[in-house]
């Protein structure tokens, strides 16, 4: 740790939105307001991007009820980016900070916006110039080291099951084979959290594929064949991120131009060609008794995963807490870090669900990927208990349907 | 009108359910249970497809809990199904009802479940068996003849309007192109209701096509760089029934194997491929300034649109309002008939919001499209006032958002 000392402190968005990424820029501007060393409190439009265009917007004294209805606004207020600050464009971020009086830097996003702090940290050392940069995080991937959970991915599961168990009860009406492709690159996190859908025996998803358990077309076939023989119906869950054995996506190759971001990464959302693919491989892959042509339908879930204005109430709470954490970290003299949550109460049976925040390093999260744990699959398409025990304290109440 | 006279009565839902089409059938079911010559109720398992199957379930006695239960769940929860019954089906209808009794018909559908009303309806006469058939509407597509709205509508409208809310800030946060596809096959209110996701200048959607509007792709990609110069991002709001000059739908010759339902219609719905193409159409029309790579995005919102458990308050309470109307008519002593949705007070200004149901020939909806009314356009890419105005009351209250 180092001392505190007087300066501005600029925040940051990074990355895809989520529903509650304004809760935690709200918990930040809070708890800043409350450090007597903090002189102002700047934000950046549209991430670094607009931070070294010097397009930054004063935030010392906006208006509490601002504040609040910001709060409750899904995705990025401040405007996000995806660019992927290299060591040159970091250099010009610490001339720029160096330029405005900035001491304190908080960057809201994934494991590549740590990786920015962890640069920017690294030049502002090396230039002399004394900065602390701390990562607060958010991604609906839940793709973070070291945290029980990432704010943001319970309203995106929150979405996701809801979605399921209502799309669920479509599909009982008419009955067929429905594919839904949910968000997550390398994570299946949010594909996974489909099951907490389920309210009776035999309601969907009747299959999940995640992009940790290699897809194989011929065993995908197989067992939709099997569900849709049994009950006439069959209700998938498929990651966007779905990979065959050689770790190849399945949908990155269908989408035309294949377009990658500033991080390398083809860009999967925004498409339905995944789902269509899958659509087309159960028609021509199975031939139902009868002849009758199969319903197949796909429907590709998309941004409103990330944006739907129905936040779980824990994650709301979190988002805001973490931001809080993250500002205090600085007022206690660190020079940097990022924010972990902690659970403290399982959520499971009698014992309540409870978290808590603890300062991680940036090299704990930079540039890393959390996977699903093994303990979360069972078998090749559906998810364990102990992902379901994880899982379903975080996206609050569900709607409860009934049955004739 | 003829006498009243006891007998059984049987409910069928029928066609794409809608997030309240339980409320009017339980809004049947209570009007039903207070009608003396009702001896029994009873349900169709999937619509005519288990009436001719002998598989009906008794709703005599359901008890209240499961009642109110149900009204609140999205989807038919007796179940639906898309088959047309033609002369020769609606003979074994008859045949099946006369030998369970059945004296009272009851379809909740669309427009095609009101012409398997008729047939029915005209067959028992001439077989003559005295059997009353009434029609009860639903549809999201709201276009059913006579009705201000139809039941389904708001509910769907409210959702599309909430997603395109929600998802034009997740377009401001990471600004690019953005289409969204929207559900109606030949008419365009629920695309339409995108508008009403606008709470400030510029919010999107910024454009908006409807299928009653021939679509033109040269003005499509000119209104297009026109929002994207001048707001650097475009939220686009798509009718999967979109058609060009000659009638002939852009989507549905997308579709591989362009699968047709029992009415002869191309399944536009469960695909991304409408989305992907128009994507692409942008990439290749357009080439902004400076040559970076456009962003451009396309999610088609598909079965959720119809679904989703956040229904419009008023939808709820017309829609069971629709179905003990539709059992009234029954109990009065109406041989035939289906039920309209007459808007009493405007909801606009002072005025608050007031509706009441009426009596229609089944012939007035039977087969029939309603499409949106040219007073309901602004150009060939926006809706009118007097659209919003017309729309607004139905769907509730939607998220508000702030905004620094």
């Amino acid at each position: 740790m180092g001392d505190t000392f007087e300066g501005a402190a600029i925040i940051g968005q990074s990355g895809g939105p989520t529903a509650v990424i304004n809760q935690s820029l709200v918990g930040l501007i809070d708890e800043l307001r409350e450090c007597n060393q903090i002189t102002k409190i700047l934000g950046m439009r549209h991430g670094v991007a607009g931070l070294v265009a010097r397009d930054v917007v004063d935030l010392t004294q906006t208006p509490r009820d601002i504040l609040e209805a910001v709060a409750t606004t899904p995705s990025a207020a401040l405007g996000s980016t995806r660019e992927k600050p290299d060591r040159e464009y970091c250099v010009r971020i610490t001339e720029v900070c160096r330029e405005l009086g900035i001491r304190y830097f908080f960057y809201i996003g994934g494991n590549d916006s740590s990786d920015a702090c962890r640069i920017v940290n690294e030049l502002a050392a090396e230039a002399g110039y004394e900065m602390r940069c701390f990562h607060v995080p958010k991604t609906v991937d839940n793709d973070l080291m070291e945290s029980d959970h990432t704010p943001g991915f319970p309203s995106a599961a929150r979405f996701v099951a809801t979605a399921f168990r209502a799309d669920s009860r479509d599909n009982a009406s008419i009955p067929g084979i429905k594919v839904n492709v949910v968000m997550g690159r390398h994570a299946g996190f949010l594909t996974a959290a489909a099951a907490l859908a389920r309210e009776n025996d035999d309601d969907g998803p009747h299959l999940i594929y995640l992009p940790e358990v290699p897809f194989d077309t011929e065993r995908f076939l197989a067992d939709v064949d099997r569900v849709y023989t049994r009950l006439g119906r069959c209700q998938i869950a498929v990651s966007e991120g779905i990979a065959n054995a050689d770790g190849v996506a399945i949908g990155a190759a269908l989408i035309e131009g294949a377009e990658r971001d500033a991080h390398g990464n083809v860009q999967l959302s925004g498409s339905g060609a995944l789902g269509d693919l899958l659509s087309s491989v159960i028609k021509k892959g199975l031939t139902p008794a009868g002849g009758k042509a199969l319903r197949v339908r796909a429907d590709t879930f998309g941004y409103l995963q990330r944006c739907w204005p129905d936040p779980s109430p824990i994650d709301s709470i979190e988002a805001r807490g973490v931001g809080r954490f993250a500002a205090s970290l600085a007022s206690q003299g660190h020079t940097d870090g990022s924010v972990a949550i902690i659970r403290t109460g399982s959520g499971v049976g009698d014992e309540p669900y409870a978290s808590d925040y603890k300062r991680i390093e940036l090299t704990d999260v930079a540039a890393k990927t959390k996977h699903m744990s093994e303990t979360f699959f069972d078998g090749t398409s559906d998810v364990s208990q102990a992902f379901i025990d994880y899982c379903k304290p975080l996206v609050g109440e569900l709607p409860r349907f009934g049955q004739l």
